[in-house]
């Protein structure tokens, strides 16, 4: 074993016994540690500024985009607004302790299932550091320790904001040991983590494909996939057609860098001819450049469409652009998108655009994904948007939690039974 | 890629297209092809005692015990129960479509969370023929497509079965191909089936410990574990000795061989004088050999003990016996009972005996278990116990299901949002 795993292990074991001392505590308790947290991060944001300072020095030696440096940097009001969502989480229910299922079996015992906390919970993740912060506050609130490993591009910062939030801990009933860094900054440490089966009761990476990929394939420890998201909008040929321009738009352009938005329209023949250049000329305005089939080329040709249409390949159907590039196709039935669905989809969300009540029925209960759209946009697959406060993600995957994870996600179940002296 | 490899992710390739069929078909249709399943095993009971009777032979040849022969054996009356727990499983409730969540968003949105099947369930099995008839009804019940690896010992009468279960599918409306065997009957089949990421959703092993591990380790499937079973009774100073000497002699007697009986016994040290006597001549009277901590000794000795006392090592409260023996220790406070717990529990289930509600509530917050009896035996941690009617394992882990697991647990769930062109 090496020195770094060694170090990452003895982490992991420290957060074991934090978490085994945050499942008992009350509500009362973790909110009043939440508040320190926000107090402190704004009371010293000068110290998490300066560490930011050296970690966007660094960015911009290393030759990185301006966008990429924008997204690393701290200032004093954007300290504020992460501290503002930390207050956010105070005011949401706490998880731990709600009864799922309950009752007096026959012979009379007492059976409840309550959830508690998953235990000790890594987050592996890109970025912006104020995901330090909000995995961690997210972690406290649902009785979880806390195990951070974010990019090296923002260790600096993230070693400062970790370093505030253990201070502001130290004088609350939380353990300290609830929130830590995972040490090293090289890949050797991320490895460590994931190899920690026994110590670490879960991985939730966030950020992107490759990144979720990574930790998919060499973690040993339970991973819940998030965030992929290669989503359609299906328009039927019995759908409204505004409503169907209307939510093409918003799924792809509202805003095109996030895994809710649309990356491929399919469209029902029957209603090609009068919908493909309504949307073509509504994409356009948007700014979007459309990869068509050959019908949809045609019939942007035929109406000397103002869109930009390029040829669609395979990889269009394969591709998650995040960009305001949109993959068209026209489809001869339902079932063909279904197929077409099926083939393509990473299951996060899937719209159809339709009046007719069965084809609504009959593509809900057939289509695969975690969130199905029914005359509505991809868009609104989101915590905040589902009312649940807060998301430490979106699942992709099946087991455990699918869709956007709120704080009742980060918990797992204990049955409790109480009887008299009973006996079998 | 091998050929076994190749043929393996072939029959998945296959379960997959299957679960898509069968995910919206509803229950009536599911419960007649169970009805057709119990009604086949019936009527072609003599193919699949003659096909039993080739596995008998061979298992004997290889010097089996006769204990694992007469578990490997099916007769017709055997086959006749097996098929009337298929006609349990009809008379369940179907859990997919059930509503999990749901309400009206503010904006108008319908959000419903509803149940889905997994899709594709892969279940690695050892010992007997039974499970595959089990993990098959249970599989379809909820929507699943099964992909069955039993042992080989058990090789020629799996076969025979589910080639009865496939052909009482042909005439229904279920795909044939929801229920397979997966080929070849050497490791390598195993392995490529746990190696089948993408293709099947979830495995969950069914067996003994060393079978469930290899399970975790190599697969990059998810895993569901279950079944590890180092269970405690911890009887408090506060309890009531008759209903403690009760609950550990059924705890650990009444059936020793199964993963939710008792290993160790842990007493708190203020009753140790009056307590320890009573429940080694209870234990004796049920052939229960102790292992105990000096303190123990120390007891039997000065009582003189009809009970057999052996000194505990180390490796004592580590074990997971699963037969007549049991480890005693005694411990100054709930405390050292709940530390001792932490560190050798798996995690299945822990009972507490005490009539103090402040012990109870405190012992049940901080104990890690999928269960906690609290003044009741450890063998009511069951899912006919608990009310579900059936049950696939008991997970011991902390993602997705934890616990006994019922067709509720075998199922994913599904966000629908339903609006009039609704955009954000």
């Amino acid at each position: 074993m090496s020195d770094i795993e060694r170090e990452v292990r003895a982490v992991a074991e420290r957060a074991g016994d934090a978490a085994a001392d945050l499942a008992p505590l009350s509500r009362a308790v973790k909110d009043a540690a939440l508040e320190a947290i926000a107090e402190a991060l704004v009371k010293r944001a000068d110290e998490i500024t300066d560490a930011n300072a050296r970690d966007v020095a660094r960015a911009r030696e290393d030759g990185t985009s301006e966008a990429m440096v924008d997204r690393l940097t701290l200032t004093p009001a954007r300290i504020g607004a992460i501290a503002d969502a930390v207050r956010e989480i105070v005011e949401l229910p706490d998880p731990v302790g709600e009864s799922v299922r309950g009752g007096v079996l026959p012979n009379g015992l007492d059976l409840r299932q309550i959830r508690v906390p998953l235990g000790v919970v890594g987050i592996i993740y890109e970025g912006r550091p104020n995901v330090t912060v909000d995995a961690a506050a997210l972690c406290l609130k649902s009785g979880n320790a806390a195990l951070l490993r974010g990019s090296s591009s923002a260790y600096d910062s993230n070693t400062a904001i970790v370093a505030v939030i253990r201070d502001a801990l130290a004088g609350t009933g939380v353990p300290v040991d609830a929130v830590q860094l995972v040490p090293g900054r090289t890949r050797e440490s991320s490895q460590a983590l994931m190899r920690a089966r026994g110590l670490v009761d879960v991985l939730i990476p966030r950020g992107g494909g490759s990144l979720i990929q990574a930790v998919v394939r060499d973690s040993t420890v339970p991973v819940i996939e998030t965030g992929e998201g290669l989503c359609h909008v299906y328009v039927d040929a019995a759908a409204d057609l505004d409503k169907a321009v209307a939510i093409t738009v918003n799924a792809k352009a509202q805003r095109c860098s996030v895994c809710n938005s649309a990356e491929t329209l399919l469209v029902h023949e029957a209603v090609a001819e009068a919908f493909v250049p309504r949307v073509l000329a509504a994409l356009a305005d948007a700014d979007v450049t459309v990869h068509g089939d050959d019908r949809v080329r045609a019939i942007a040709a035929a109406h000397s469409s103002p869109a930009t249409v390029v040829g669609a390949t395979e990889e269009d159907w394969a591709a998650e652009y995040l960009s305001l590039d949109l993959a068209v196709r026209v489809v001869p039935t339902v079932d063909d998108a279904l197929a077409h669905i099926r083939r393509y989809s990473t299951r996060h969300t899937e719209a159809i655009v339709t009046d007719s009540l069965p084809t609504s029925r009959y593509f809900v209960s057939r289509v695969d994904a975690a969130a199905v759209m029914v005359n509505a946009s991809t868009r609104f697959t989101d915590g905040g948007e589902f009312g649940f406060g807060a998301e430490i993600g979106i699942s992709t995957q099946k087991l455990h939690a699918r869709g956007p994870m709120g704080l009742a996600e980060m918990t797992s179940t204990k049955y409790v039974v109480t009887g008299d002296g009973h006996v079998r």
